[in-house]
């Protein structure tokens, strides 16, 4: 009928942890974000327009850093939390994501909603992501209207400069158009 | 001063009820849904645009089924939760909704906000939506844009084709434009 | 390992404060906001566009009154918190808000994010904002689109007429565009 203390310990401890991580993205704090996943994490975003898959802190950190840098706008928000608790360090998750992408250099402007189903760990008394995965419910893409104005942009100055990003491509299957 | 472990384990379970409706009706998940609703469930959402009143749990899923189709790009986020408890079995709550929705038949594409209160009622040891009303704070009407290409869309495949959705029009009053 | 059970009413309770704060903004419900604040209350948004600096509960209330008024389409959606407990009284917590401001007088449309970091403290039992400051993330302006029909707009009828509003421009300073 009741969950006990630790169990709505948990449930904050892994919401909040998934806070972290949208807002770690969007503000490209590498250091918050490398606290986050477990060693052996592995990820698979499915949209329509493309597949992201990757396995590992070390690719999974690459990745962010390249994907959310200097010239992207970037608002990701994860939304109502539906948390399983599966065993005493693990847990399920599925998440609602809102996002905005905006890349300056193609000018594209992206708006799309996701379904995240994750998988928790807790190591050390700390829960990490051990899996994520998305399906896109919509995705809608648009050139940047020349009207809007950048009047704020973080990752302008935190993002990863050109010069600084590594190749992702073999991160990331572009699908047909 | 503290709540107890059934108090804060409530505000969970409806926190959960409610984030499992969003989901649900943006993906036409009906078996979720299903679960969601007391028998006697009533509904009033009010536009300046439209009203929508109905009863019953039956009307409700013909309701949502026919409403998120095959032709609709939908986004519903509901967002700050604000829950009393009234009673062992009984609680209401505030919510503040953030709403897309693309007709791709008229190309209307909706934006808006509402601010949702619903009753919660516990049944048979679970938190059910009783009651359930809103009343728009923003609402924003445009065609569809030309440049918008939809590059992901779930209820394209998931929602209800024409030919299998029902007549709704007489839980919906249209309101002079 | 496990939070007390004052800590997890604390998180809620401070969760559903700062609910309270974004939904009372955007309709106006000054009864509700002057529940919100600590009477020394400071405050500090940065934006690359403005700055707002202010302190009081007073200059708070006018500063609220007369921005969200009834030229004002005004969403404020404060997402994913993360709250530290720093004493028996105090806390602390981080949000990541998503705004539309449209002002219907000068027709400009801005949308954007910003990372709140605010202070709060229980004051006779009940949780009030003491500080609250933000950066800006992304903040995009442009012309609203003639293409857009305003179908609902709460402040039009709830927020301050013009002849009812107070000049705040001593609290806001414009940075050249």
């Amino acid at each position: 009928m009741a969950y006990t203390l630790q169990q709505l310990s948990d449930f904050h401890d892994i919401q909040t942890l998934k806070h972290r991580y949208f807002r770690a993205i969007d503000t490209a704090d590498m250091a918050l974000l490398s606290t986050l996943f477990t060693d052996d994490i592995t990820v698979d975003y499915r949209s329509d327009g493309y597949r992201v898959q990757l396995a590992g802190h070390a690719n999974m950190m690459e990745f962010l850093a390249s994907s959310f840098n200097s010239d992207s706008l970037a608002m990701h928000h994860g939304h109502m939390p539906d948390i399983q608790l599966t065993g005493d360090t693990t847990a399920t998750g599925i998440w609602y994501l809102e996002d905005i992408f905006i890349d300056l250099k193609s000018r594209n402007h992206c708006i799309g909603t996701a379904i995240y189903k994750d998988r928790y760990r807790k190591v050390a008394n700390s829960w990490k992501i051990a899996h994520t995965e998305y399906d896109r419910v919509i995705e809608l893409n648009q050139p940047l209207d020349d009207n809007i104005t950048v009047t704020s942009h973080y990752l302008a100055k935190h993002g990863l400069k050109p010069e600084e990003r590594k190749d992702i491509s073999h991160l990331i299957q572009w699908k047909a158009g």
